[in-house]
C-alpha cells in the first residue's frame, strides 16, 4: 500500500485510473480524477494514487494489474466512446477474461437518445450496448456508453465513460450510494475555508503554528491552497465516525475563524458569486455592474448562479470611452483630465450604472488588463474598482499583474469581495 | 517501459509526478500535468504516465524510485511552498542522498520580491532559498521557490513549484530550451482541428474510416475529443524528424479539411474568440453584444483577447425585461406577445445593440439557462441567438440542455460561431 498508511487502517484505499492519449499529450486537463476522489472521500474511501495512461492496450492492462494488486477500489474512466481509439472495453474483457454481451437496457437507452435528438442511429453507437459479461451495468442517463461495475476478490473495479457529465451522473447516482450503503468504518472529512484579499504567507503568519490548532496525532491536517481567487484553507480529519470527524473539523474551524474571519467568504465549493447572491437576496437588494477591464466576467459569474435574476438587473461592458460616456454618463472632461483608468472614472461608472438601472448598488471596474497598454504612471495590472450605493461612492486601487486572464479573474474576485464587505460592514 | 513502445524507439519517455493532498482529495484539478506533457512533446519527449500522490514522504520516495527506474525524464511539481505541508524538498534530498545548501541568487530573488511588494520578509520564505546540493538551480522569476534540475545516470529529474504560473515560467524558460538544444532524434507532433456545431458521431460518419486518411503503420493517429465547445480532432504523428512529422500531419489535415472544412473554426490552442477577433479586425468591422441567458460570458471571452478593444465596442447584459426595453428598445408589446425567449426578441436585441452602439454587427442571446424556469413550449435549454448587420437580421434556435454552466458555454460558442459563419459566408 502507498502512503498515508498509518491513518487509513480501517478505510479502503483507491486508485483513480484515467485513460486517454489526449490527457498524456496535455490537450485535455484531467478534471475527472479530482471529482471522483472527492466523491469517494465522502464515503470514507481515500484515493492515494491517481494514474493517467494512454489508449494503449499493454499500458492499460499493466495499470489494471498493478492497481488491482494494491488497492481496494479502482476506478477507470475514458475510452468507452464510439470511435476507433476507444479501447478500454476490450481491455476490461481481457483483464477479467470475459466476453461481450448485449445489454438490452443500454441499447434501449441509446435508441431513446437518438430518437429524442432525431438523429439516425448508426452501428458504432449501437455497439456501445455491448458490455463485459459478469459486471453490473451502470446505465448512462445522460449519454450513450454504459459503465461497468465489478465486485470480485474483495475488490471493486469501476469503469465509467470519460465524458465528465456522464461520469458524474454515474458516480452520484450509483457508485457513491453503493459504498454509502455498505459503510466503511473510517470517515475522512474535509472542510475548506475560502479566503480572498490576503497573501498566503501573511495568512500563515496570522494563523501561526499548526500546533496551536490541533495536536500532531489528532488525525487533523491543515493545508494552504493558493489560486487567483484567493487562498483556500483546507482542514482534513480522519476519525472512526463521520460525526467525530466533523466535530474535530468544527473545532479547528472555530479557531481559524477567530484569527482570519473577515477574509473568509465561503466554505467548500461555495463560490463568491453564490455568497454574494445570498447576501443580496436576504437584504432584498439589487445590483448592476459596469465593467471595463473585466469585460463581462463579473456579470458572467454573477449569472452562473441560478436565480440571479432576482438581484442582478443588468450589466454593461463599456469597453470604449464612448460607451462609458453614452451609457454611464461619465463626463468626457473627467476622462480627459484623469484618464479612463482612475478613481474618478471608477466612481462615476458605479454611480452611473446604479442611477441608470435603478438598483441599490452599482459596481464598476476600469483597468489595464495588458499585456500591453501600460505607462510608468499607470502600469499594466492597475485596476480601480468602484462602488456606489445611496450613502456613498468609493473606489479601491489594486495591481493584479500582467497576465491578462489572471488579471481579469483577480479583479472580478476583488470587485465581488468589495460588495460582500460593504454588505457585511467589514472595513475595506 | 510502459505503452506506446513500438513508436518511441528513439525518443525519450517521461513520467509526470504531481504531489499534493489537495489533488488526491479532489479539491484541485491538476492542470500542471497537461501543461508539462504538452511542453515536453514539443521537444520530442513523450509522457506515457502521469502519477499523482500525496504529501507523504513514503509515497513520494516510492514514486520517485519507480519513475526513476522506468523513465528517462521525471518531472515533479508541488510541495515546495513555505508552509508545513510542503515536504518535497526533503524527499528529494533523501532520494539523492544529498544535503541542503543556501543559494544566494534564490535568496536575492526572494528578498527582491518581498521588497517590491513592500512585505516584511519572514523566515519561512527565506528558507525557500535552501536547495539540494548538486542540482542546477532553476531560479523562480515569478515567485519565491526555486526549482531543481538533476542530470544523473542518463536521467533527467526536474523539480518545480506547484503554482502553475511559476512552473510554466520554468518550463518555458529553462526546461524546454534545455532539451531543445540537446536534440532527441524522434519528433512527436500534434495538430488539433477544432470543430463546433456538429456531433461527434456525425463527424465520425463524415470522416469515415481512418484507413482512408493514413496507413496503419504510418506513425499517424486520429482522435476525437468532445467538449462543450465542440469536438476537437487531434492528428498525431511520430517521425524521425520534425519536418517529416509535420509533413505527415499536413497531408492528413488536408484530407480532413475537404470533408468537414466548414465546421473547423481553428487549430491547436486557438480559441473561437481569437479567430473571430482576427476575422473582424481584418475586415475592419466592429461588434456589439446584447446578452441575456449567457450573462456576459460572450463579452468576457471576446475581451480575453488582447487588442479586442479594436473591434469590440460594448456589451450589454440585459437580464431583466426592463433592461431589454430600456437599453435595446425591444418593444414591450413584442415581449408580451412572443415572450422574452423568442425569435422576434432575439432579432430585436441584435438590431437594438447594433443601432445603439453604431457597430457593424450586433449579436444577441436570449434563452432559459435553467435548471428551473422552463415550460412545455419553452423548455429549459432553449436559446435564440440573434444576429444583425446592415443587410439582415436573423435568429437561430438551439437547445443546449439543462446544466446551467454547460448551457452558457455552448450558447456562447454557438453565438460566436454564428458571427464567424456570417463573416466567412458559410451557410447557417
Amino acid at each position: 500500500m502507498h502512503g498515508q498508511a498509518s491513518l487509513v487502517d480501517t478505510s479502503m484505499n483507491a486508485e483513480i485510473l484515467s485513460i486517454g492519449d489526449e490527457l498524456l499529450i496535455g490537450q485535455v486537463t484531467n478534471s475527472n480524477a479530482s471529482f471522483i476522489a472527492e466523491q469517494l472521500n465522502t464515503v470514507g474511501i481515500f484515493a492515494d494514487t491517481m494514474t493517467t495512461i494512454g489508449d494503449d492496450e499493454q499500458a492499460i492492462l499493466g495499470a489494471f494489474d498493478r492497481a488491482y494488486r494494491t488497492h481496494d477500489v479502482i476506478t477507470v474512466t475514458g475510452g468507452l466512446g464510439p470511435t476507433h481509439d476507444d479501447i478500454t472495453r476490450a481491455a476490461v474483457c481481457k483483464f477479467f477474461k470475459t466476453n461481450l454481451t448485449r445489454d438490452d437496457e443500454a441499447l434501449a437507452n441509446i435508441k431513446g437518445i437518438f430518437a429524442k435528438r432525431n438523429i439516425t442511429l448508426i452501428k458504432r453507437n449501437e455497439d456501445q450496448a455491448l458490455v463485459p459479461e459478469g459486471c453490473i451495468v451502470m446505465q448512462n442517463h445522460v449519454g450513450t456508453a454504459p459503465g461497468y461495475f465489478f465486485e470480485r476478490d474483495k475488490r471493486y473495479f469501476i469503469v465509467m465513460p470519460g465524458v465528465p457529465s456522464e461520469m458524474k451522473e454515474m458516480m452520484t447516482r450509483f457508485v457513491v450510494p453503493f459504498f454509502d450503503k455498505r459503510g466503511i468504518g473510517t470517515s475522512i472529512c474535509h472542510r475548506t475555508l475560502k479566503t480572498t484579499g490576503i497573501a498566503e504567507s501573511l495568512l500563515a503568519e496570522k494563523i501561526g503554528d499548526v500546533d496551536r490548532l490541533f495536536l500532531p496525532d489528532s488525525g487533523l491536517t491543515l493545508a494552504y491552497l493558493p489560486s487567483a481567487a484567493g487562498v483556500r484553507l483546507r482542514i482534513s480529519a480522519r476519525a472512526s465516525s463521520r460525526p467525530e470527524a466533523l466535530r474535530l473539523i468544527q473545532e479547528v474551524e472555530g479557531k481559524l475563524r477567530t484569527m482570519v474571519e473577515t477574509y473568509i467568504y465561503g466554505t467548500d465549493t461555495e463560490e463568491l458569486e453564490e455568497v454574494l447572491g445570498k447576501l443580496l437576496a436576504e437584504r432584498n437588494l439589487t445590483l448592476s455592474i459596469a465593467e471595463s477591464c473585466t469585460g463581462g466576467l463579473i456579470a458572467d459569474r454573477i449569472t452562473n448562479v441560478s436565480g440571479s435574476s432576482r438581484y442582478f438587473e443588468r450589466g454593461l461592458v463599456t469597453y470604449s470611452n464612448e460607451a462609458k460616456i453614452d451609457e454611464l454618463g461619465v463626463p468626457i472632461s473627467m476622462i480627459e483630465q484623469y484618464g479612463a483608468v482612475s478613481r474618478e472614472v471608477a466612481e462615476a461608472m458605479a454611480l452611473g450604472i446604479r442611477t441608470k438601472s435603478g438598483t441599490d448598488i452599482g459596481l464598476s471596474t476600469t483597468g489595464i488588463a495588458g499585456p500591453t497598454g501600460g505607462t510608468p504612471e499607470k502600469p499594466v495590472g492597475l485596476v480601480w474598482i468602484g462602488y456606489s450605493d445611496k450613502y456613498e461612492a468609493t473606489a479601491l486601487r489594486f495591481n493584479f499583474g500582467d497576465q491578462r486572464l489572471r488579471f481579469k479573474e483577480r479583479a472580478a474576485q476583488a470587485a465581488m469581495d468589495l460588495v460582500r464587505r460593504k454588505l457585511l460592514k467589514i472595513g475595506v
